[in-house]
């Protein structure tokens, strides 16, 4: 079905019925000028917002709209991970061109209402307006945590254990392997399958990170969206400190290290492909043995520095400075990369 | 200055030492993961979402970028009054095409400030990125209001009278004189300047709207964003009633009645137009007396019926039934719309 049978309005009422009805948290949803919601009593509020571009960062041709939804809501949901916080209510905005049919639209709001759902996310509104070419889609997230409890990027000290979380490099070679395999039959393969689904799908780390910022153990947080290089970059920036990383500790899955026909090195991938949606976090010395404690996949990768270098230790125990080499809206021409 | 000068960092960089420091409201503010805020105690979140496209919301060649970070903001402004609320805190995302500059980016959110102190609004997040294309903006506005004073779009009850404040037509009577002035000199003309300005930098009814919630006068209340048939057509059927307009009420500005060479006839602009961002409301009969007390600049232009239709008395005297004809993004082919 076109967009321009069921209109504007018959789009927005698709999918306010699809949705749950007002609750004690949001008394005004969809349908209003504006949302209400609750925050929580004794509790701050968290705010976020991303966008998705097509032919920036996905490519309608190895993506479907189902996952485009799923990730759309991840990675502000990662956002809040990062903070330590609880996701609550999201609002879409979206751009779309009049190729896209109804059922495209229902089938992205159903992956959207997937991972929203796992998440108690309640979608509270938002806007649709038609596009002349690209799909853009605009995510605003608000969640909530307690004050002291929250984690920021700044609060990392010379010292401190650098950890991440789960595994990196599988998105970024996900997004090289789901661009090759677009015509043929690689996709048949498990390890193919698994890392293309984390690019496609990735799981955004809530529930540690809430955990992480719970038990005060954490000094500063990230997410790892740009790729490791860069993001351990900004969170070294932000809390005026370097750090140093050994290469042979960064956590890779086995469909990784398994994986053939890849063009990079796959430590290059963990460095800066970026995507994986893990979280990146720093502990003082003090409260290293409180994180196995917390029952979380979480690696020791390095150490913070006081000099504001990063420095990476490869398998021989050379040193070598490390360049942030995550994407760069304006500064590269790679394609394909959702921040 | 091109983009890829500075880099996606750079540019966050520049808009962030723009733009006040972490405060008591945004003890984090654009920078980390997410902004961290606080909701003023025993008040209610608003949360409104609006986004602009090129091409379809605007044309770079009528708007500079100064007037569109204002009108981004505005709408989004328009959406918390139309609550009653306060706004309080709003984030950007913008996807850039590479023919844009740093200086334009810098203009844009120039006019995006200009208009967010005016009414102590903190920018506390966004995000940047390419696009192939097209600019597109998308705006996320919070605010807080009391939940009791909150006013919806669906309290309106038989017999309630119909007020709209300020002027209508003049904002889609600008629209069609900027683009028949692009090249003339018809922008000379003070009503000509007048319509356009409305247009292309509109002033949100923030206070009026606040102070008609605060009032409890009022039974519901929209802003009017897609033409005031549409947005008639909103309030009431949200609240499940039906309206009579009497035609010769609807206020029109001096510039508007004065202009020539507008296609249509005036009262038409007024109808179906749009991006007025007046307020139009609805008041219990007991409540009347008290609008002149708050002094803002409302006009009684019809009454709430019982039943669905919405009926437009013409200065004959005829009754004809109003058709919702603002702008639909996805029926029409109509271009140059915000809403």
């Amino acid at each position: 079905m076109r967009l321009d049978d069921i209109g504007e309005f018959g789009l927005i009422e698709r999918i306010r019925r699809s949705f749950a009805a007002p609750s004690q948290r949001a008394p005004i949803g969809i349908g209003d000028d504006a949302a209400a919601l609750c925050v929580s009593p004794g509790h701050t509020l968290l705010a976020t917002t991303d966008m998705l571009v097509e032919g920036v960062h996905f490519d309608l041709a190895t993506t479907d709209l189902y996952s485009l939804g799923w990730k759309s809501a991840a990675v502000n949901l990662s956002d809040i991970a990062a903070m330590g916080g609880t996701p609550r209510f999201c609002m879409t905005a979206l751009a779309i061109p009049r190729r896209i049919t109804v059922e495209r639209i229902a089938a992205f709001y159903r992956g959207l209402h997937a991972i929203a759902r796992k998440h108690g996310v309640v979608l509270v509104g938002g806007d649709t307006c038609s596009s002349k070419r690209d799909l853009v889609i605009s995510i605003a997230m608000l969640g909530e945590a307690r004050r002291k409890k929250i984690v920021t990027r700044s609060g990392a000290r010379p010292g401190d254990l650098v950890y991440v979380t789960g595994t990196l490099g599988d998105s970024g070679a996900g997004l090289e392997l789901v661009r090759s395999s677009k015509s043929g039959n690689l996709r048949q393969k498990t390890d193919v399958r698994k890392l293309i689904e984390r690019h496609l799908r990735p799981v955004p780390r809530v529930a540690w990170g809430r955990m992480l910022a719970e038990s005060g153990s954490v000094s500063a947080m990230i997410d790892v969206s740009d790729g490791l290089s860069s993001d351990l970059g900004h969170l070294c920036e932000e809390s005026g400190v370097g750090a140093e990383i050994t290469g042979d500790r960064i956590p890779l899955s086995r469909s990784l290290r398994r994986a053939t026909g890849l063009r990079q090195n796959i430590l290059d991938y963990a460095l800066s492909g970026g995507e994986d949606y893990e979280l990146l976090f720093t502990v003082p010395p003090r409260r290293e043995k409180t994180i196995p404690g917390f029952g979380i996949d979480a690696t020791n990768i390095g150490v913070v520095t006081k000099g504001r270098s990063l420095r990476f230790i490869d398998d021989m125990g050379s040193v070598r400075l490390l360049q942030a080499s995550g994407y760069d809206h304006f500064k590269v021409s790679r394609r394909g990369r959702a921040r």
